[in-house]
Formats: structure tokens, sequence, C-alpha cells
């Protein structure tokens, strides 16, 4: 099942640089893991901010909550969950 | 270019029948032929809502709004667009 | 699976009478009809207001689209729909 | 009596972990023991986020004051209170 | 039990003249009957704007539901309520 | 003349106890006195939060500002005034 | 005793425009009137909007609703009343 | 002097075709009869919406509200001002 | 020219006192200058909040910018500027 | 093409004057780099507050993104970005 999900980045500015590194390079890898495995179809950047748009492909919201919540910049963020259904225009 | 879109219809529910059919219809196939086009890689319904998250892949911003301002529905709309980049773990 | 929807209904003051009272009375015939097949287990009225927030029971998103999207008071509603997962504190 | 409730909470990123494993370990305790008398009877984790829905019923307003302001997370929460009728289409 | 209740009318400016004397003459038998048993101890007009915060002393939310859900001016108010306990700074 | 406040307390909470304490005790003995001089005929806590609703009868704006200002907890307050005119439905 | 007003006035853009330039002109009567009687000392348009910023200075809530109330096009308008103390870097 | 301006319009979808059509053109003319002036140097279409990002050049703010509230499309549209100054990094 | 301008002061509570008072008297001082010299024509408390409204009288945009950042208090505040033009029902 | 921003500058109130003199510096210097190459064309502050509206001109989102997330003060930033399309009124 599909959700959208935005997600804003809000690491504080004083934060020790080499924690701020070490979280955001387990951030990546945690999502290409994800992405690699299909569950993250999409991801883009949202030009200007510390956030993003994605979707995610997951079994039902248990499984959502228990990746999102994982998300080593979890604490930090900001998230909006929405769920998607099939538009009727939707060409395949 | 990748622009996410959010597009909120809010018909009057006194609107014609007659006239609300053929606002859909032509609607509707005004966004598959985008679609067909490339120009409009993905359109999800938001669970519950009469709105859509989409995202159109065109040469500018005057091609979008040129396409957005066209749809049939646009003067009924409530219409939200975020210039998407690439994001830095995004998987190939 | 779980979802969360407040409804919001706003009836225009001077909807025909008789329009109206056909509309609330088949409106709580389909609620009535989803409570008793276990696809709506929970359905509030918020005090003072006329709104509800309602717990969905149904198979994914596409589902609760389509039940949320045929209520006949819909045209007249705003919907705000959130995905429910197992809360960690949960007991059974 | 029944309430709804939205809890959000905001742990503050850098609180010494310990402290937050005991905070959090004295919320379920509290919460559990609350559910278990029958006065929580509904909680749900919203999906994405570290927030959940809950349902109350107490004897009145100064009872679910009493309960959530003794929520060991209640200095990092925020809470709002909706207080919930019967609805004219509920099902037995 | 006591619900802080604000209330904000929109009448219509182009509303027949007699329908809204009839309205507002109805609203204020109805709260001032309400008033005199006692259910309606505070009711004070927002200067400024045709609005009133009001202080409700009822049995439960189904009741207040019922008395607000009721008030001639329902359909064209918005109304926002709050559980009111006791505030342990009160002195009687 | 009557005004209706509301107050937001944010506390922070990794406010040293003894302070958070002495704070509340000298903000109860100054709330009180008021009460007592017939200034502050009305405070309710909102169920579920570390606010207030409150009607403070003073003679002026300026005396109104020199209460809420000199409010112990004042400098961890959201205040919202509002002026109270009397209500034409109020019955004495 | 001051009191800071701002008005946005939303007359419907196909009101008829002799029923307009009616409210027009009687609003424009009826301000100069007061600001003549000195009891609306300031009035200046927000530039680029049909709004004002007013002082109004009169005895009290009462007189300021029955005031702004009466407004003719009171029906039309969005209002937000501030009560305005006497501020301490204030020079005679 | 520089004047930031934010237009949204919002016509109403069943307004009469012709009344439509001349109001644009009206607008159009009105506008670019500014532009030549010198006196509005910027106006960009907001992509996707009915809307305008502007910058005004003008003697004052009596003059912006002279030319703003004249726009033809005035009483259809929401406006927001915004005073710039000089950029301490601008480049001539 | 006129300038319209809200300012809300947020203290952080825990400001050495000594510091506190002393960005308070350079405040007072500073915009005392500035009244006496007439740029600063009215300056009102917002009754129960540590906020104003203030009209400055100013030649243009730079020099509002000028002064207003120039506060000792100015990296403690929110501003919201309003550009006055003159209302047309203003008597002299 | 074109992109409207809005950047609003947070900084701590309490940083370190030398750190954020030479935050400053590198943001005027990248900022007025970024001018002299024309992919910078307009930048305004926004009269009384720290922050300005611009207009970029970049090959696309993705070097919108890159120079926005490089500006120096970007981690104390919020910042709004609007597609900006040819309006039908601009006279060239």
């Amino acid at each position: 099942m599909l959700y959208h999900v935005r997600m804003d980045v809000r690491l504080p500015p004083d934060l020790d640089p080499a924690v701020r590194d070490a979280l955001i390079a387990r951030e990546k890898e945690y999502s290409q893991q994800l992405q690699r495995s299909g569950k993250w179809p999409h991801i883009w950047r949202i030009a200007g901010e510390y956030a993003n748009y994605s979707v995610l492909d997951v079994a039902d919201h248990d499984e959502l909550h228990q990746i999102l919540s994982n998300l080593p910049l979890f604490p930090y963020m900001d998230i909006q969950v929405t769920a998607l259904a099939r538009h009727p225009s939707k060409v395949d």
C-alpha cells in the first residue's frame, strides 16, 4: 500500500558536526536499503528546504510506523503521512 | 524537471450534474493524455478527499503553468506546487 | 486496517429541507450498514459541532476512499484521514 | 463520559537516554493501568508520528485533567481534548 | 459540568430581514430559558464581533450537544467547545 | 469591566523543581489574592492542558496589563485577551 | 479607553452598485461623526486591502461594541479588537 | 519606493464569460500601462495558481493603494503588501 | 509616511536579569528619542502581552528598516509591518 | 528559470558575536558572487524583519537547491520557494 510522506528535518545548528555527519550517513544507508527493497519507491528533495516528499510501499500502517520511527533522524523530524488510493484517471 | 502538485477540487454540490459529469470526463481525458505523453508520471488519490498528489515532469515553470491552468477543473481547484530536486539518498 | 477520520459537515442553511432530510436519512442508513458490517467500529459526535470522529476498519486505502467518497454527505464534507498503527502501550 | 484526546510527544533529542527510557517506561505502566481499569478504552499510534489518538472514559472533566496532567510525559506533550457525544447514527 | 463555548454567528447579509429577526428572537428566548434554568450561567458578547463566549453547566456531553445543536442559529454558527476542570488556585 | 483571558503556561521541563514549585506557589497566592479582591471572578482549568480560561473584572486596560504582566508565570505564558461586552440575551 | 481595531470589509463583488454606494456613504458619515466626536481618533487604510486599522477611544467595552456593531458595513466585516494599555516607554 | 505584492485572484467559476473576459482584458491593459510607466517593474505568474508576485515602484503608500484598489480585478482579489528596503548584500 | 508595526518581544525567561534590565533600558531610551523626534508618533502596549502596536512616521522603507533593525530588542522580536495609506473617511 | 524565494533568518540571540559576524560576512560574499554571476537578479530586505525576498535565475530545481542549501546561513533559515512562470500581462 502506498503512503505519501513529508519529512522536515530540523537539526540544531549547534549539533556536534561528527554526530551530525554520522546521523546523516546512517539515515542515507537506512533509506537506501529500504529503497533497494522496493519499500521506498520514491524520494525527492523539496528544493530549497531540508525536507523531502517520499512515497513508501509497505504492507500496512504498522510497518509504515516501524520504518519511519526507526529513521535515525526521526527525533529531529516533523512527519506528515497521507494514505494514497488509486486515482480514477490513473493510466497504467 | 519534476514538480510535486497537490490539487484540491471544490465543486459546488449544487452544480448541474450534467455539467459536472462533462467536466470530470474532460478532466480525465486531459490528464490521461498527459500521462501517456510522460509529462504526468504520477497521480494518486488522497484517500478520503476529493484531492490528489501528482508529480509532473515538464520542461519548465511555464509549461507547468500552461498544463495546470488548462485543467478543465482548474477554476474549482486550490493548487500547491513544489519544485522537486534530486535527493542525495536516491538510489537509481 | 484502522483509519481515524474526522468529518465536518457543512450543509448550506438554505438547502431545501426535504433534500436535507433525505440526504441525512441516506447517510444514516449508509453508515449503519457499514457499522453492522464491522467496517465502521466507532463513530462519535463531536459535542457542539456538526462533525464526527470515526474509526474505520477496512482492507486498504482504496476501500477507505471508496467508502468515504460514496457517503451521501461527501460533497458537503471536509474530511481528514489518519492512519492508525498499534500503540506500543496498548493492552489487549 | 468519553473524551477524544490527541497527544503529541516532543521529547528533546538530547535528553539523557536513561531519563528518557525511565519516563517512557513509567508512561507505559501508567497508561496500561488505566487501560485495565477501563478508563482508557482506546489508544492508537498515529502512524509516522510520536503521537497518539486516545479515547478516555471517565466521570468528568476533573478526572480527565487529573489523569492527563499526571502522565509522566505530560510536561513534554501538546494535548487536544474533544468532548464526544453519542452519534445519532451509532448502531449498538 | 462546565463547558466553555465560543459561538461565532455568520448570518448571510442578504438573509430576509424578517427571517433574520425571527431567528434572533427565537435564539434569545431559547438562551434565556436555559439561563433561567441554570444551565447557561455565563454569556458574554465578544466586543466588536457577532460572537459570544459562554459557559454552560450541564450533565454531560450529550446534553451539551443537544442544547447547542438545537440553537436556532446553530446552522449559521462556528462553535468551539472546551471542557473546564476545577482550577487548583480557585478560591470558593 | 470584564476581560476574557486565556493563559497557556509553557514551563521548560528541565526547570529546577525548587524554582518551579516556588513560582507556582507565588502564582497561586497572587491569583487568590486577586480572586478575593473580586478582580478575578472566574478561573477554570482547560481540561488536559496546562492552561486556563479566566475572566477578570478591573477598571481598565492598564489595570488589566498591570495585573497580568506581574503574574509570576508571565514570562512563561502565552496570553490572549478579549474584551467582553454585555450580551443582549443576558438574563440578570 | 483605547481600542485597536482591524476591520476587513468583504463586500460581494456582485452587490447591486446602488446598494453598495449607499452603504459606503452611510459608513463614511457614521465614521466621520464619531471621528468629530473624538471617539474615533485614528483611522488608516491598510495599503492594498479593503481594510483599515483604527483606534477608538470610548468609555468601555459595551460602548465599543455598540459603535462597531452599528457600522453600516458591520455585516460584511471581519473585526479584530485589541485592548491598548499605556506603554511604559510612551513619551507625552 | 518598492512594494512586493502578492495578488490571488478568485473569480467565481460561474461568472458570465463575457463579463469575465472583459474584466481580464481591462486588467491587462491597466497593468501594462503601469508597467510601461515604470511603476510596475516586475510581474510574475505563480506557476499553477491564478496568482502573481509583483513589485511596484511608486511614490508612497497612498499611490500604491490608489493603484491596487483600482485594479479591475480588485473586488475578486486577496492582496498582501510588503514594504521592501534595500538589502545590505545587494550588488548594483 | 506612516507604518503600522506590531512588535512581539520574546525574551528567554532565563536571561541574566542584569542583561535583561540593560536591554530594556536601552530600548526605552532608543524609543523615546525617536518619539521626541516625531518619527514614532504612537506606541501602545497590547494589554496582557509583552507586545506593542506602534505607528512610525519616516521617510521610506529603508529608514523604517534601519530604525527597527537597530532596536536593542530586535534580536528577540517578531515584527509585522503594514503600510498605512490615508483613509477616504479620515476627518482632519 | 526564475524562482521566488523567501528567506527568514533566525539567528539565536546568544550566538557568539564573532561566529555571527563571520557567518554574515560569508553569506554576503556568497550572495554577491551569485548576484554578479546573474543567478541572483533580485534581493530585497523585507522592511522590519531579518528576512528577504529574492528571485533566483538558475537552470533547474537541482541547481536552486544546491545554491540555497549551501548558503552559510541555511541552517538558521526558513525558506519558501515558488516557481515563477511568465505572466500573460508582462510587458517586455
